[in-house]
């Protein structure tokens, strides 16, 4: 039983490094970047909130844990910001070293049940997933509409590539969020490019 | 639709503040304070880790949902660190009128029951909000420990404090995790008081 509450505690000690690695967005208030730790935080009560917008064979209960794992990788390997050009090929590599050294910190089997569960995150083709994947591309639009633009301005991008690059996922998963916010982004356009 | 998701993301934005309050615990590094946005991710994340050291008729999902919330009161009232000295009856008051604020953003039926999951929390009466108390008084000692002392040497609190304000809880609802730690507090405490 120590080992194993040895093993759990290394990883819940490690994976506090996610409170360190920033992203591109930024607090509603526009003050400063949001970290990665307190971000999965914010987007599993996403999933809480939202859950009745999801697909009825989604299962939000696993939805909230994959969010509460799905960018511990970037402990290693960084965030990519949505908007960023990255060689795809070499971040999945570095993602899944990362997956493998971070989650292989816990007891083996936990290992596998964690890092199953980030894979299936990553793959985007269950119900669970393409949901997550969802609300975790609804976040940054709707921060930046409430900190004025945030990583738009910054990226400066327009708003067909929010569409090809954000629309397209939210939608895919979470249809009646993208139908909400989209109107919201060309507006915020409309009168600020 | 279209009112219910405005309630929702005006809630949504509003628990965005979560991350821009302070608590008494650092980072595991001593670099910074830890926010309540962040801690809220990591306790979530250590009821998933740590769900076998529950009794076996806590109900893990709810646990980590009634952690999501279990500090969003802190945006009006403050976080109150464990080894200061509080009026208790102002701080109850203080805190139920910050739930009734920000989870009565949200449609009515689903603030109602957000409510219930935060007042069972903050009663400690069922198996689900006892186990989620354990865990929240579990991560500081743990942070502590990681960081070389943290709160305990800003508060220049003694072992027998933490015996009763922290190990009584760890221990009600999660008495292996407590017996875990236990040692390694005396430890610290005998070579660095």
């Amino acid at each position: 039983m120590a080992a194993r509450l040895d093993a759990q505690m290394a990883f819940l000690n490690e994976v506090d490094k996610l409170k360190s690695v920033m992203r591109a967005t930024t607090l509603c208030d526009g003050t400063r970047r949001e970290n990665s730790g307190e971000h999965s935080w914010h987007i599993a009560l996403y999933a809480m909130t939202l859950a009745e917008h999801a697909g009825p064979d989604v299962d939000i209960a696993r939805v909230i844990k994959m969010l509460l794992l799905h960018d511990i990788v970037e402990i290693d390997s960084g965030d990519n910001p949505i908007y960023g050009t990255v060689n795809q090929a070499q971040v999945e590599a570095e993602e899944e070293a990362a997956a493998l050294r971070i989650f292989g910190l816990l007891p083996s089997e936990q290992a596998r049940e964690f890092i199953g569960l980030w894979r299936e995150f990553e793959a985007a083709k269950s119900a669970d997933a393409i949901f997550a994947k969802s609300l975790d591309r609804f976040q940054p639009p709707n921060q930046n509409l409430a900190s004025g633009g945030g990583s738009w301005a910054e990226y400066n991008v327009q708003f067909d590539t929010i569409e090809s690059r954000v629309g397209s996922k939210v939608a895919r998963g979470a249809p009646r969020l993208w139908a909400y916010i989209a109107p919201k982004i060309q507006a915020w356009f409309a009168q600020n490019r």
